[in-house]
């Protein structure tokens, strides 16, 4: 079945179903829209979410030499392995939500693990290139990890997972999603251009700064070849993630998506897979200052507003529990015709 | 131990463990603060989210009499019957949050059912007086319903529960819940009173000359005697809410509340045993106007803003798995020292 048939009910249908469940009409208020996504997402008034399977993609990014991050590309490493060990915060909500975690290193400097169900070794190279100073990656470099994202999708469906969530890791990487965010969204850098885990204002000037610098070398190849001016700029993991949500959609899953990386790769996977955005539900609008423009160009209204901003997928692993909560509405409630109350 | 000793941990000591966890400092955005609540309200850095019960208490109202709503008083029982049925969004959400439910009729005209773990009949009478006449019960009355909201958080002592949640069915009352607003919020009439369930322009407009006239009644008796106030305007339900939530403070218990008409509780509550609020983490702003006001009088910082005015305790049902994953994060982060990363 395609995205398309998967996704044939409409809006109206699905209204007159939730008018009909035992409460004053609209009374579920922003739960009802949760619902109506899901519905639509999944084509189906059973809508359903387990089980669910978040894959977080890392990766290192050459442009932390260039001095834009608060923290070393070493903690990548040490975060993977935490993430690994259950420890970090993605662990310890995937653990609270029934939500199996797949860690694929798609690109960093860090040591490998033993293989696993839960981790996979897919290194496209030790770090991206400092995109400061030229392309972060090679146009074969980009596809290798967007087909790296398609693998784990599909791994996803022959699973049985009906909804997944990516995360992500990767010390830098709120600048190529900065990048990507003026190139595809239109915005500017100063939009776009946030402190991510933490930097101090002479950071955030020098982050600015390669920010505006990249996304005009990137923004110049767009039109004639728009896979190399996402090269220019991107990393392994956005690009991972954009073929995970690409092929999420194609196969019918309902995509709840985390934060202001993730959502840069939403803008990539909408770019090469339109309709893409179409299976998706915004779980947060974070912290960093570009993501709400990133959202209102997908059309997304996110259902927390709680200035998250730590990525791993952990905004989409709290608001999991919400969208239960939708499905379970549309599918358990009784009608006012079961209760014999007159509407 | 008292509530006093149980909440004598300090925010400063709450943050400091907190920002040893493996995330950037703040991260978690709000859920640090709901994270800073929760264990303030128990004393712990090891907070417990389970067991959890919902008590719902149910009650008529005579001021339907006087065409304030947009739904007959025969909805009260009939959506008892579908809560006890499993039918309801309250009884949904609680199935799927595996928190225990148990319907207290606490002065409806509907039938009586068969005596259970999770319903008791314990109604003062079967409806309040009208309070657009007269004063909605009396002293005696309201004791009595007081009584049996503390006789249910005894109950749910007993029966283990680390954190409850109360809810309320009853058609007509968010007039009473208004009048309590404007009493004890100091507020206008007209900032407190909104369309519930769905009033129209007409209703409305009565329903808000009915607030103005009783809450004057109240207003009148409120200084020499607070008791003889309340029980002017309030309802049955309302009040035994507010004696459920005293009495679960005493006991140190964590209290998530609901919307607009436990927020009233909440009011009455805190207004006979100051320091209840304490204990409380308010679980969404409701879509009734007077709501966010009542929540400021409190100090409290509701989770969701999602326009919410079902009732039934479906607001806090919606926010716990928030809170769980609160509570999951200080317990089971790894530390920056475990992962090997410096800070």
């Amino acid at each position: 079945m395609t995205a398309n048939a998967r996704s044939s009910l409409d809006d109206a249908t699905i209204k007159a179903h939730l008018n009909n469940l035992t409460k004053p009409p609209g009374s579920l208020g922003k739960l009802e829209d949760v619902a109506i996504s899901l519905c639509r997402t999944q084509g189906s008034l059973a809508p359903r979410t387990r089980p669910r399977h978040l894959a977080i993609f890392a990766a290192d990014h050459g442009v932390v030499q260039a001095g834009v991050t608060a923290w070393p590309s070493e903690v990548t490493g040490l975060m993977i392995a935490n993430i690994l060990g259950g420890g970090a915060a993605s662990s310890v909500f995937a653990h609270q939500t029934d939500t199996t975690l797949r860690l694929v290193d798609v690109g960093s400097g860090s040591p490998t693990h033993a293989p696993s169900d839960g981790y996979r070794d897919a290194k496209i190279a030790e770090s991206t290139a400092n995109l400061a100073e030229g392309a972060a990656m090679t146009v074969d470099q980009l596809e290798a990890a967007f087909a790296v994202g398609v693998e784990e999708a599909e791994w996803a469906a022959i699973s049985g997972a009906r909804l997944v969530l990516a995360g992500e890791m990767g010390i830098g990487n709120t600048t190529p999603a900065a990048c990507l965010g003026v190139l595809l969204c239109d915005a500017s850098p100063e939009v776009m251009t946030g402190r991510g885990a933490g930097a101090d204002d002479v950071t955030l000037s020098r982050k600015l700064g390669v920010v505006t610098q990249a996304s005009a070398r990137a923004a110049a190849l767009l039109k004639d070849d728009p896979t190399a001016a996402m090269a220019e700029v991107a990393g392994f993991e956005i690009i991972a993630i954009a073929g995970f949500y690409a092929t999420a959609a194609r196969l019918g899953f309902t995509i709840l998506v985390d934060g202001f990386i993730t959502t840069a790769a939403a803008l990539v996977a909408e770019h090469r897979a339109p309709g893409t955005v179409r299976h998706m539900i915004a779980a947060h609008c974070s912290a960093e200052p570009g993501h709400r423009r990133m959202l209102d160009h997908l059309g997304l209204d996110p259902l927390l507003d709680w200035s998250l901003r730590l990525g791993e997928g952990t905004g989409a692993l709290l608001a999991l529990p919400l969208v239960d909560a939708a499905a379970a509405m549309v599918r358990d409630m009784a009608t006012f015709a079961d209760a014999g109350i007159e509407q």
